[in-house]
């Protein structure tokens, strides 16, 4: 597998999630924010696409679900995040989605937006959350004050401030911050960076922690290995014997012809380069396969059983088969998922196994901010041996986006490892996951902790709930709800207790 | 006063400072942070400047206690924060003070720094503690691992960094920030923002909290006039009558030619804006002297007595006096100021009152960020009722800076009143301190103190120790020591907990 190939599974996930379930009622808005928010350089303005459900909000009091979009257009988190829409009424909570910068409709400068680094520069997870603060200050308060780049009348003096003491940003409705997968990276550093915004986030399959110097290289592939291996040994091993297949029986030309008629390929295998894409497309899938690896029916390009992985690896019952009888095998694996593409008649290894929306932009975020090294070894795991190489893959994001990758931003920004001070917040991640790889499986603290499933793939728990849902993503849920209520509740008790308190203890000391 | 003249307290106050007590001994080095941390539109870099003393430092394990230099060269911070110097041989510290961009050595762009907005926009208090992080992990580490833009050896791929694993930006060295004034809230702000950075910070004598919607526009005038009218009654009156007084002796040519020769006036009134622009000389005066209201002799232009506003005071015994009477009075109390100026023979009310390095840095971030309302109204105050006009303000923002103030900013990124989150900070002010108004004066938690000194000015706690200091003084650094010690302890037990765990129990999980 390439570098660049493993930062896009990401993307690839949303796009499985897109297709999936849905059916909801909402609203979609648009706010405007200015593109950069951390210095007075730039004073333009975009407008940010959100989606908004109030049915069931109690605007005095009533909290904020605020899911924190990630790669890709909003409507397809919106859709596949279920379990905010069923417990919302129980609540009484507003339910918004907010569409990350740089995807979907929320394009900072257009079809212009990924011109070059000038434009595309914004994109980071720290501007996103900056705008996240905007909409959501906007939202406690029906619009009713401004913000530096908000005024679009022209007359920069009526700032609509009362001329005393103006409205201030807190309210009495508490936000909760979800999101999954990047979503879930960014729901844990909302509340970290702004707790004052976020009570508390439900961070689900967030690979927090898959940077420089806090996770192996090699862990990603030796937990979707072990999603192989657990499901059968023969199978896992079948995977790992069937690179060395590939190689030998592409040694000749024969052999290139054999593998291409076998395996169906659009266009045959006419060089090494041919060999080694054919492979990373394969790697590439069975990280899919893992990730999306629900216990029901779920549309990942097109429909696919329950536990895909199993049905993949039925007939990969026996690694010590011939070459030529193992890659037979392989194939009858991966035509589960081949058998149920319907249109195509061939195998098309040269297109990216999904449509991958937002994959261009998280390829510039995982060459700047969002570095995450991985690498095979082929011991550990059942991928070929693939060592992490950084400076191939800088040279890589210098010829594309001329960016080199900042490895240690994340870590410095959001604390790494170190998140002693951090509160409130539950990490989950299911272990049929890749990505639990680079996520928190430990509790941290009394309030920040980690929740474990074992049945469960990439941030399933998030989902609407089914009746084929494992009893741990069940209990998962249950245990995320009673916190939420937790947090509401402390939220208010301190309202309550500062009302009564306010300026009034201060002017005592003060007063002349 | 005007809202402009307002807004430079805190600028003049380090000219206080610069010129008190010192003789440490640092070395002044240089160190190479991106201009902008948080897009990647602007790929420069610039020099920051920044003092070290290392003399105690244990290497191994030993803190770093890092002072988050504010609006002036850092120089006379180090001169004038004694504390710090007297505690790092006990604590076997290293001691690092770091210069603010914009001030001083540290200009982003040379002379043109402050020529165009798009040169100055990158002047705000997020983007200096990103130089701080970047500056403090460069330091655990001496320099040996890089960052996005400090390669300068024009080999972009050359990242230095190992293959597999590289080194984490956290360390074995716990970091402790100091700060006052700004730079106190400095200090505050980054242990909030980045708490596996910076383990505890003491945040002196800064007034957080004196932002729109937060403290009451008055509270500014209401403790200074306290410390007037606790000094005397009659000397708050007195000033109070004053302004009165000038109004009624100004009206009439005579009057003007009068006040002018009796006050020693360099160029004579000749016009009502000429009267505006005394009274806000005055005003100024009897602010900076409640700040700098000192228990022993210091420097802020020349020498001072100690408790200047004792000796202020003295003459202004009887606020019936005629009009004529009074404003001689007045001006005898001036004078203990004024005589001790030496070298100028009269008043120069039309350059500022003292030469307020980085001022121009500290008006264009009030224009910006730190839009700080100040009000007063001659009923809970002893000066000229003078309402906070944020459309006048704005206007003259955009008219010297082509900005326009984010009145919000502060609470949005910093969480305003709501700290519940944040810990291990404590929050000092001395009740004789005009900014003591915006400041933290109650405990907001078990780990966010706040330390009321009855008997302090402004951060008279931050400075070396002195026979004359206060016993509530004092007893506040040893507070802080004890806190100091108690971060440290907390922190090296944390990673001696972590070194037995790190990825083993992780590993175990994923192994296949």
């Amino acid at each position: 597998m390439s570098f660049t190939a493993c930062l896009s599974y990401l993307a690839i996930a949303l796009a499985a999630l897109h297709l999936a379930n849905g059916g909801y009622v909402y609203k979609t808005e648009y706010f405007t924010v200015p593109v950069d928010h951390f210095s007075f350089t730039n004073n333009e303005t975009f407008r940010m696409k959100y989606l908004i459900n109030d049915t069931y909000w109690e605007r005095e009091n009533g909290p904020i679900f605020f899911y924190a979009g990630n790669e890709g257009a909003i409507e397809m988190f919106c859709e596949n995040t279920g379990f905010m829409w069923e417990i919302a009424e129980e609540f009484q909570a507003l339910i918004v989605f907010a569409e990350h910068r740089y995807y979907g409709a929320s394009m900072p400068y257009g079809n212009k937006s990924y011109d070059d680094n000038s434009r595309l520069g914004y994109l980071t997870s720290q501007q996103a959350l900056a705008d996240y603060v905007d909409l959501i200050t906007y939202l406690r308060h029906n619009g009713s004050f401004s913000s530096r780049s908000l005024n679009e009348t022209g007359d920069i003096y009526d700032l609509g401030v009362n001329d005393t003491i103006g409205p201030s940003p807190s309210s009495t409705n508490p936000v909760i911050a979800f999101g999954g997968s990047y979503g879930g990276m960014l729901a844990a550093w909302f509340r970290m960076k702004y707790p004052a915004i976020i009570e508390g986030a439900i961070a689900s399959s967030a690979p927090i922690w898959q940077f420089t110097g806090m996770t192996p290289c090699n862990a990603f592939y030796r937990v979707t290995s072990s999603v192989y291996t657990d499901t059968s040994t023969e199978c896992g091993l079948t995977i790992l014997a069937s690179w060395k297949a590939i190689n030998n029986v592409t040694k000749t030309v024969e052999g290139k012809t054999w593998l291409s008629q076998k395996w169906k390929l659009c266009s045959p295998l006419t060089n090494d380069n041919d060999v080694l894409t054919l492979k990373q497309w394969a790697s590439e899938l069975y990280v899919n396969l893992a990730m999306i690896n629900y216990p029901y029916s779920a549309n990942f390009l097109t429909p696919l059983p329950g536990y895909p992985v199993k049905e993949v690896c039925k007939p990969m019952k026996n690694h010590t088969e011939d070459d030529l009888t193992l890659l037979e095998s392989v194939f009858k694996g991966l035509n589960v998922y081949f058998n149920y593409t319907g249109t195509s008649k061939c195998l098309d290894i040269f297109s990216s196994s999904a449509p991958t929306l937002g994959e261009n932009g998280w390829n510039y975020q995982s060459c700047t901010e969002m570095v995450m090294p991985m690498c095979s070894n082929g011991v550990n795991d059942i991928f070929e041996r693939q060592p992490w190489d950084l400076k191939a893959y800088a040279k890589y994001c210098f010829e594309t986006f001329k960016v080199q990758p900042s490895v240690y931003t994340i870590e410095k920004t959001y604390g790494g490892k170190n998140l002693n001070a951090a509160s409130n917040i539950i990490f989950s991640n299911g272990l049929l996951d890749p990505w639990s790889s680079g996520g928190v499986l430990q509790d941290i603290s009394k309030t920040v902790l980690a929740v474990v499933i074992p049945e469960s793939a990439h941030h399933l728990d998030l989902r609407a709930s089914n009746p084929k849902d494992p009893e741990s993503v069940i209990k998962a849920r249950k245990f995320y709800k009673n916190w939420i209520k937790k947090w509401i509740f402390h939220y208010q008790k301190r309202l309550t207790r500062n009302s009564n308190n306010s300026f009034v203890k201060q002017q005592i000391v003060l007063t002349i």
